[in-house]
């Protein structure tokens, strides 16, 4: 079967051995999966990543111990916990310190035609989502981590900064549940994506204003999205860390100690609320596809997702 | 009557004119007043500070609209707020954005003979607190805030980096408030402070244990505690970023967000709670003064705090 590697900066495909079902897991046949941009961070070498990458897919299951999913389409929680401990106990394998992550850590990811997932990770898509929809669960759980760590008031408004993929998700996603959200960006097609279900745009000429939110979303992943982010924070403010910065980030304690500012790194979320957004159609999802190309073509497919202008690009397993 | 007067890095005691009182204002003379790390960056140039330095004291009110005031002692909320703006109302004059802060930003400081300061600023002191004892209401309600910013169940863990000033006062604090603190210093005297009152304290040789505590407080003011903290915190953990890191902090954004970690920026507290803290002698304020001068002589009492292994120095009035 077909599997991307990825290695030394390198993107291949290459021809390996379909993996090995083990008890508990059901081997799944890729439909569609997406690319993140962490993949491009693996592919830059962060994390000191070599295999194959992929960790938002929508698959059909082909082989369980459970009959019930055999023939279902499925997306997965991307975090293969251990099930004993206290953080999994607690509903948080996310967090469980024994956990591999699907394509990222210790377990090989989703762009190949076939991949072995944990049965209990699997979440059955109905027919009324789309594969190319249900790719979208797993970075639209990610947005929606945000309301399972703070109460936001409805009503409230949000600053959202960075008109990327995730910020566009978590702008969306925030306006479905009722928040004011402000979406700060650079980019007009991609803002117009956010602005077609409601969300307010913005592109801002110079600085942005001071002290204007009690929320603010940093989801730019840069130096100068956390300044912004500092400075667009009304004292005693939440700013929510969605994007990693590479490198060491420099930032000033001073506006955050003064302000009293909280800072919520925020990273997986539960895949419940993203299906029921999905269902629901509230969230614009087809807009932010900028390409679809077969597995075959993962090298080229690495590249375009990698030009700027450039939204979610999907591989295709067929 | 004398003053302290900061310039270019410079102390120096003036002879300057007794300040005017203004209406709603009391006139205040100094008792005692204590040289906090602030003052000693306010020396150093930092925030291009000229002028009086001093936000923690104690003294007598000898000038007031209210009668009730005069010749009592009284402490003083360092922020002067407007009184109107939202912030104000809500009870937050602390985060007001037209304050001056006495001592710090555009108001004269507590060093000095007489000062004056809004009486609504003012905290009358009870005769069971002595001067040398109540010149710690400033520091320790600032100690106090995190237990207003965070509901931290009585009996949890909480590790306190930083064996300084405020390190012994917010490990004193919360210890006093039933949680398990371990404070973490590298100073056996220092350390000894906290240990009479019940802190457990560690000096640790090598790395700090890796994900221990949920709630963590970094009062070192260093590169070096923000990395512990972040060490130090277990995932969805929340970091109290008590002290200012000098310049730009660098940081690591990654275990910020995979850990989903809270940073949570903490400043000035209300007094209430730090006054019946030591009302009811449950902090260890006097083994925290290393040393008490003359207000005449400042520039040495500057230069003695600044020493490695020095704690509390104050000034006299008298």
């Amino acid at each position: 079967m077909l599997a991307v590697h990825l290695e030394n900066r390198r993107v291949q495909v290459r021809n390996v051995r379909r993996p090995e079902r083990p008890k508990g897991f059901a081997l799944i046949r890729m439909l569609v999966s997406g690319i993140c941009n962490t993949d491009l961070e693996l592919q830059r070498g962060y994390y000191g990543f070599r295999g194959t990458p992929g960790h938002e897919f929508v698959g059909e299951v082909v082989g369980a111990d459970n009959p019930d999913l055999l023939g279902r389409r499925v997306v997965a929680e991307i975090n293969l916990a251990c099930g004993k401990c206290d953080w999994c106990r607690r509903g948080l394998g996310r967090h469980c310190p024994a956990r591999t992550v699907l394509g990222i850590v210790r377990h090989p990811g989703a762009f190949r035609e076939f991949l072995t997932m944990p049965e209990t990770n699997l979440h059955i898509v109905p027919d009324s989502i789309s594969d190319e929809t249900a790719v979208f669960v797993e970075p639209l759980a990610a947005a929606c981590e945000v309301l399972d760590q703070a109460n936001i008031p409805d009503g409230a408004d949000v600053a959202v900064l960075g008109d990327g993929k995730l910020g566009l998700l978590i702008a969306q996603v925030l306006n479905a549940r009722r928040k004011s959200v402000q979406l700060y960006g650079r980019h007009k097609n991609k803002l117009r994506i956010a602005e077609r279900v409601g969300v307010q745009v913005k592109m801002p000429k110079g600085r942005l204003p001071a002290a204007a939110f009690d929320w603010v979303v940093e989801a730019t992943g840069s130096q100068q999205g956390l300044q912004d982010a500092m400075r667009i924070a009304r004292p005693r403010g939440t700013v929510f860390l969605k994007s990693t910065i590479h490198g060491s980030a420099r930032f000033d304690t001073v506006p955050l100690i003064v302000n009293e500012l909280t800072f919520v790194g925020s990273r997986c979320g539960r895949f419940e609320p993203a299906m029921s957004l999905l269902r629901s159609r509230a969230i614009n999802v087809a807009d932010m596809i900028s390409d679809s190309m077969p597995l075959a073509q993962a090298r080229r497919a690495f590249a375009h997702a990698a030009k700027p202008g450039v939204l979610k690009v999907l591989l295709q397993g067929d």
